[in-house]
């Protein structure tokens, strides 16, 4: 079939993104690729942002289209870029995420046990590589920042990589939430390239010190919502009980689909066998087997499973220390009582854990600025920077969550 | 469990929605009306326009967050509106689309036959109704124009209801195509009522005119654009495929979900049973049985299935006058041979069809304009009116589908 | 001094502005051009839309950024440009509105009586070019369309050209008529040349006739609203006092400002003498003029004056047909008696005329549709089009202004 | 003549501002606040941001408009307001900087020497209340925070008042800076009273820390922008030049205008004569002057006058110390050659100073946080908070002005 040589894709967050290369239509036409459509970006952060349901496709779509605007700009301002380079960028950031399972980050240890989604994005990208002979052997280097040129690795992944830009962006356009709002037109316009680092022009610090703290921001308002940490945990209970219930030779649990595999035959070794069945999953096979649960014979499951689905959620409290465990003891024999619940089950209704979140790692990965002269800063070491003393420490945070009333 | 007594909820599009009434709370709480949290509103679209995920939950808010403001602007002109009415038809505003299954439009007949969507939206309400003992007869009244204040009822169904200035304005949203956008909030401030009916201040005529233009764009830009009926047109064939095979007393076909009943049990008549049973119904179902059918042994269900998953999609000629008989038999016989059908099969691959939309509908339900002195007129009788002659016809396209090359 | 190689300017419309090339820096540092900060794009409209008073220089400067991606995106289509060209065009977009005095349009021709604005632009381009010593030849050329590549002429001035881009978009911006909104995003992409003529992508049709409709919206809406004809009216009736007034010897009318070299010493002739008159003077020239006009013994303009310095502004009627000579006369009784009024003097209080507007001209400038086989046909021609028959045609309106009560 | 009982206004910000009340309409068309339609709100800063031209009287609308938001959040949550409390905090509102000169804060003291807006604002108020017989009393009781419940002033004036929340709001609106954007809708939805102090829910932290950073990043980026500090005070020179050349006689500097009263007579004592001199002054006067004076034959005027008229503008730096005497020497020694300038007016061209800004100023006016328990808290002792150590000091910055090369 003749492909198409230009494409345009309309996206609310970003207006217009421009297709116009053979190997960037091949990926997004690829099954593995497609797959993204049927994985929100967010989770089960719906539950509280009723918009937030878009895709894990739509994300990397948008953070290709900043690259493209990131590149264009550094070519602008003669950073040496060649062809090849330009296109493995683009390849690379829209094959960031491709390893994302369904509901991850919520699930990610949860169905391919022991695998990070970094490490299965490069897996799935080698596949595809082959498939593709050898065309992503660049990208490859490049993800895996073994090229040489660290800035192309650090506009991928890094403290103001295109992943971030545009997950902010979207996740923030998408919610509603206007705290997250960054100007990154602003940025992009401000990155420039000083012995091989990505830098930023030092008149935009106003911009980067928005987007941590817009970053901060979301964390705390968003992705660590309270009824989002509940619904996520609740889900991560159900998948445990449904493994203990596998693991325990039951029929009634059986799906008959995809995700089967992962509980009775997955070794922990992913092989090409393992990848292509890991590609079949989405989230439709997780709201199916909790649909499917939700009339399980066992009380745990079937509990759970129909409080997520018509969204019962537990309640979430959120503090600065650790729970009391008097107060723990307490919500867990109100509920022992209530639901009739063993020992053992009691701990699927009533758990506790943390959430870390830092708004700037120093030492981590620096922001640096570049000033006028060209001499380079690290962003934390300006004068009145926003970004010192208490946001560079991780904020940590305690949960307890139990079954409402 | 004691009801929060007000909650604001966050929505990209409108702002923030304010829900401060026990009775909004509960049927938003209904898992009947949870479960259009998983139904997209715009079907098929995202795969076209990727930000078009949004579901007919996050509408039903929407619209009844129009319903608030527009109340309230009347009620500010003296509008007499009691607080029953305000309650019960912002309940019917919340519940008008209630009866929605997966992927309707496109299925609305496919699933449950010759029930309208609207038919099953008023027996979910007469369901609910019963469940909350007489809370919604209100409601029903409004929502059947069985009410003596005609304006309420074309407050939720009408040429300036509510839920068309919701979908426009969030279709457009999501979709990112700016020629949907619409005034809605100038229309807003110039509804009036007269004799009881719905009416317009004149000064809103541009915005009015505004809004039907921007309808008319939606629906050839994107409700009807070529490749989103290409995708709705093989989802149906794929249901097509499937019921003759059911039909045909095929068990691979089963699925051991909600949807096999109806296709083995449903008789055509809706009771409390088969509602329940529609109501447990969502895109995740028909998302599945995709997944499991493009495996399926019959080459006509599978290679259809398979190709909805990985988007590849049949291309779709649109045009103003019905296709040459030659044109589609050649399509036909190319496909024949191509794919090895019979003369049964090449029917699921090459089909023709029409899609009609009229702008405006003189005669039908009028917008009325009041001027300054009271007097009221039609919108398509005012001087130099833009909805006019031919805005007011019928426009018909004729469109065929088939494999690419 | 050293010229910066690179700079960015906010713009609230398009977002950032670059300007990267030493001649575009020239330009824009100008005073001439610096002059246009003084003047507002919508002369009197902030009167009724308080946002409106963006200026002439904003203008200049977002249709400079609209040619700069309009030329990207037709060299990323493959159409010859030369960086000669590229220059020249984006020179020409940036000074085609140079020959703007105050207020106009609304004063265009009570100031400097006879001659157009677009000649006044020619004639500034000519002295700038002169002293730049030829940089603009290609410049001049293409804004008088005299260069052998028409499409750079149209991108200027046509039917889609970026300064009815940028205006409708700004316009509509700053106003907050979001019926003026335009997706010349879209528009831009759709962009293409076909026989050295400009010509739109067929599949952008519906973005055309959404500009084309948000054109016609904006004039009935916004410029020729009623009360912005009003004020605007009065300016031209303040100033035809002061001619009279100038003209009979009148001492306390002269102001010692630049105006007065347009009442008592400009011939009609523009030389280079009035050329640098012309471009001393701005809106603050003719405001000053209205405050201190405000407190002259003669009681028409001290009156006028005082009403538009304080928003009293007259009542405007708009209708289909001529005002009824009665009426006219009905009113001119009136207001003699109100005011004290000799026959001349009422003129000044009661007046009437004509506003035209066509959404689209057939037969003048078209607007071409290209298939993707390349064949070209204009937009009316094409079947259903929104464009045409009542929207080619002319709308005139008739005004009669009065003062109120 | 009989007032309109309702108006809306389109407000490209805020959406439509409603107008229902006689006396809001009486404050709106008088004299003293039209003129605020010929001041810019941000005074030089559409010298950078060249869409900063909005006017004082925009922004008076827009702090009138959230306040009715206001006003009926905190109905809608049964805080006791009087209709007559609700229409005086509206009238304070609208009244606020009714005060405010040409070009203020830049020559707020160097016009009406010695006299502070505030204390204009509400001899103005008293001048109207007279006028209103009375209508205002307890506006101006509110005003002047001497009535009873004092979250009714602190809705004028305070850390969230309506003020800031519009200028910001519309500040970053015209600017085009994102990163002054502050999620205003979700704060008026938190706001609530607590003993009668204005407090935010609990839930609210995030919006309020938003709100603050945006604050802070607005000073940095935009107000105390160095190329807006250098036209500032530029300004200020031009006016202390004045004054001399006024105060030495010079006949040549004096302007036929209402500015020359307050070089000529004002004593420095603010009675009803000066007080009506003062409403008659705008942006207009000042820049009709600065033109005349560009061609005065005192050099250090002229060449001031001309080179703001013209945009040749001081280079601004800024740094966190003072700057280095030997440093200042020089540029004062390099600008006294270049244009042959006596020691007196050297001192025009290069100068310094200094600047201040506090994000959040504890133990002044407080935010206070409300939990759901109703127990209150100052927010930067909330754990945690991002307003905190180093937020709260004020940050100096010293800044040199002298002419570029």
């Amino acid at each position: 079939m003749k492909k198409p040589t230009r494409k345009i894709i309309n996206d609310p967050v970003h207006g217009f993104i421009t297709i116009n290369q053979p190997l960037i239509f091949k990926i997004i036409e690829h099954p593995y690729f497609q797959r993204l459509r049927r994985i929100k970006q967010m989770a089960m952060a719906s539950l509280v942002y009723p918009g937030a349901v878009h895709t894990r496709l739509h994300h990397a779509l948008g953070a290709y289209h900043l690259m493209c605007i990131a590149v264009s700009e550094l070519k602008d301002k003669k950073i040496a870029i060649t062809a090849e380079e330009e296109l493995a960028v683009k390849c690379a950031i829209l094959l960031h995420d491709i390893g994302h399972g369904p509901f991850s980050h919520a699930l990610e240890h949860m169905l391919v046990r022991g695998v990070h989604h970094e490490d299965l994005s490069l897996q799935i990208m080698k596949a595809l590589n082959e498939e593709f002979k050898g065309a992503l052997d660049l990208t490859i280097a490049i993800f895996t920042d073994k090229y040489h040129k660290p800035f192309l690795h650090q506009l991928i992944s890094g403290q103001l990589d295109m992943d971030r830009m545009d997950y902010l962006s979207r996740d923030s356009f998408f919610t509603g939430v206007s705290e997250g709002v960054i100007g990154y037109g602003r940025i992009l316009k401000m990155l420039s390239v000083h012995d091989d680092q990505l830098v930023v022009e030092e008149k935009g610090i106003h911009s980067v010190e928005k987007f941590l703290i817009a970053r901060r921001q979301m964390y705390w308002q968003v992705y660590l919502h309270k009824t989002v940490i509940a619904a996520e945990k609740m889900m991560v209970k159900i998948l445990q009980r449904a493994r203990y219930l596998y693991d325990s030779g039951d029929e009634q649990i059986i799906l008959h689909s995809p995700l089967d595999y992962f509980f009775l035959e997955f070794t922990g070794e992913m092989d090409r066998a393992s990848l292509d069945k890991f590609c079949q999953l989405d989230d439709g096979d997780i709201q199916s087997a909790i649909k499917k649960w939700s009339h399980h014979s066992d009380p745990v499951i079937s509990r759970l499973s129909s409080n997520i689905l018509n969204r019962k959620l537990f309640k979430c409290q959120l503090q600065g220390h650790p729970f009391d465990p008097e107060f723990i003891l307490e919500k867990k024999e109100k509920a022992r009582k209530k639901y009739h619940l063993t020992e053992d089950q009691v701990d699927y209704f009533v758990f506790t854990g943390d959430a870390v979140n830092t708004t700037y790692q120093i030492g981590d990965e620096n922001i640096l600025l570049m000033a006028k002269d060209g001499s380079v800063q690290e962003i934390s070491l300006v004068e009145n920077a926003i970004i010192q003393g208490a946001l560079s420490m991780p904020v940590k945070k305690f949960y307890i969550c139990f079954p409402k009333k």
